[in-house]
């Protein structure tokens, strides 16, 4: 490992991944003059540094070498900033205000597995929710990354228990890679019961960490975690979340990131539905049904024109208007003779006849015996 | 009847009722005027008049006879503009665009019940939807009904299958009365099966029409029979529509008066939700969960401050920072003694005591054995 790179995974772990104060310090003074600083104790700026830093420093080498010893025997690699390999949509988080004690993009992450992230994560979306999620969820989640994949769209997730993995899940069943993004290190499966889930992912995907090896998941950190995959992926949808759940927290971060923030309807009765009704009331993200309308807000497409909803006013409003006279002087519970038509309607036995005719055509009405009734139709309330 | 009244009654007998040429000719000739004017064949405004409406105008003096008697039978009231008991809110449909060949005030109303049809809506809320609805809907649409009349909001609705009447007898079931709008005369008991809830919403509520005693409901009706319930209504809520279902067009009516439009979300698996979830994804509804989200969009208070969704935020970033240090310190996975976290959070034997027994106050950690733990919760993702 060069100095430089590892100069970052240094600060990656001198410093809490995600430290809000990070993004600067690295601008200004790089990774290694940072962590000469931090060792020398050094102010810079005038600011002395946090007493966690200095405690850290003090035995960095044998962190760096515990580090390094880990990825190695997990065979994970460290991807930074300048490689080919770095997404480049994880820099708009340095302009993202702090949110939970934590912003900026990753001083570099780990990953495990065969997949290229860049090329991942170029065309990607986030599909995340509850952990204790209903069947409908599950499937919900599935269906949509399964449709995402299917469009080569990569599905980004934190491998999580519930709608996590059933997106993950959903990716690999159509044989696609799939990007997980853990709260602990890259090295451990988490949840331990993700384990199978988790190689299956490294296989043709990845799973990705910004947490040096050794390094437990915690509360802060799954918190911190959500920003990345809000970064990583091109829009985020959650599937199921409860009000206030943390899932909504990755719809925060990809609001912030003005990526397309999306959300699954699901029964009122549920509450794994309410913060994703919650998202939609509060305009904090899109409705979205299925695979097709991730896709759409995915593209920029958004919602079919107003219009469509209100398509059945010109069924009506387009026939002519001999034929609106005997549409209204039909009923659907008794069958009216052509001759009562005409009467009502105030139309000619040649016209009458033409009229019902068309109206049979469009499917608006039938003959039953000798006379005519109007068809009852679903779409009309 | 004053002759006035009776005039008025003649141009729903003679012309359709909602025919969009009406609010002009109404406004510029007064009920009388026109009706003389057609039974005179007289052209106003050089336009010759519908040959519909010189084929009815021959017999008025006969269906007017069958109108009354019809309407006396069955103990009609007849509501005209300018009458206490006529809902002003109606009068606004005059300035909306004809939709599905139908718009404008309507020339009168058949009640039948011992409602005041004004003071009932004066605070209501239409709640519309499938006649084809799930149990999921009903239970929706009851639940909704119910929490507006418990507010004494009146629920105002069509009396069909499914959704409507569901909401009907939640308004019902609380002792509240409700307002059905037909389309058919006001009279007769459509569907026929609905005779005992027609009744029994007679008795402390309304069943209104725009139909003239004698008239049938016919797929126009039915149409513009929609804008009365938006028209009547401070606001509308469809709970379950297919995609270009018929209940949408009472959305589009609310939304052109400039009324709340609000939809309530299913399952995207169910094709009954089809059409709300389209509502809400064009931005032609807000979506609603339930009564109390119906009041505030009512009361025009909408939704509640988008910070609300992410207020998880404010909970690890409200503690000072040595319980964020200790907090960052903890796991789930197994417990760390005061001594480990005192160490890793770099503070000393006093500052952590107290700042775990801070995060146990705030039940994100707690004790386990003789080490604290950081405590699971459902919240986190």
């Amino acid at each position: 490992m060069t100095p430089k790179r590892r100069a970052r995974l240094a600060v990656s772990i001198v410093c809490e991944p995600g430290d809000p104060r990070l993004p600067a310090l690295l601008a200004a003074h790089g990774p290694m003059g940072l962590i000469d600083a931090i060792r020398a104790d050094r102010q810079l700026e005038g600011r002395p540094w946090p007493s966690a830093w200095i405690h850290r420093v003090q035995s960095l080498d044998q962190r760096l070498a515990r580090a390094e010893r880990l990825a190695e025997v997990a065979g994970l690699r460290w991807v930074v900033q300048g490689d080919r390999g770095w997404p480049t949509g994880l820099d708009d988080l340095d302009h993202v205000e702090p949110l939970h004690g934590a912003t900026g993009a990753p001083v570099g992450l780990w990953v495990r597995g065969t997949g290229h992230l860049a090329d991942l994560c170029a065309t990607s979306v986030a599909v995340v929710g509850a952990r204790d999620c209903t069947p409908y969820g599950a499937e919900a989640a599935s269906e949509i990354a399964a449709d995402a994949a299917a469009a080569d769209v990569t599905v980004v997730s934190g491998a999580a228990f519930g709608i996590d993995a059933s997106a993950h899940r959903g990716a690999l069943a159509m044989g696609r890679p799939t990007v997980a993004v853990l709260a602990c290190d890259a090295a451990t499966d988490y949840p331990r019961a993700h384990a199978a889930l988790l190689s299956r992912i490294a296989e043709s995907g990845l799973v990705v960490s910004e947490q040096p090896p050794g390094h437990v998941p915690t509360k802060p950190r799954f918190l911190s975690r959500n920003r990345l995959i809000a970064g990583l992926a091109g829009g985020t949808v959650v599937v199921e979340a409860r009000r206030r759940s943390g899932s909504l927290n990755t719809l925060h971060w990809a609001d912030r990131l003005g990526r397309p923030t999306m959300a699954v309807p699901g029964p009122v009765t549920s509450q794994q539905s309410g913060g994703t009704h919650q998202a939609v009331r509060d305009g904090k993200a899109v409705l979205v049904t299925g695979g097709s309308d991730v896709l759409a807000e995915l593209a920029g497409l958004g919602a079919p024109e107003p219009e469509s909803i209100t398509s059945t006013a010109t069924e009506f409003d387009q026939l002519p208007a001999p034929a609106q006279r005997a549409l209204d002087a039909l009923s659907w519970r008794g069958a009216r003779s052509a001759r009562d038509v005409a009467a009502a309607a105030n139309l000619g036995p040649h016209n009458v006849a033409k009229a019902l005719e068309l109206l049979a055509r469009r499917g608006l009405a039938e003959r039953a015996g000798d006379g005519w009734l109007l068809v009852r139709r679903a779409d009309l309330a």
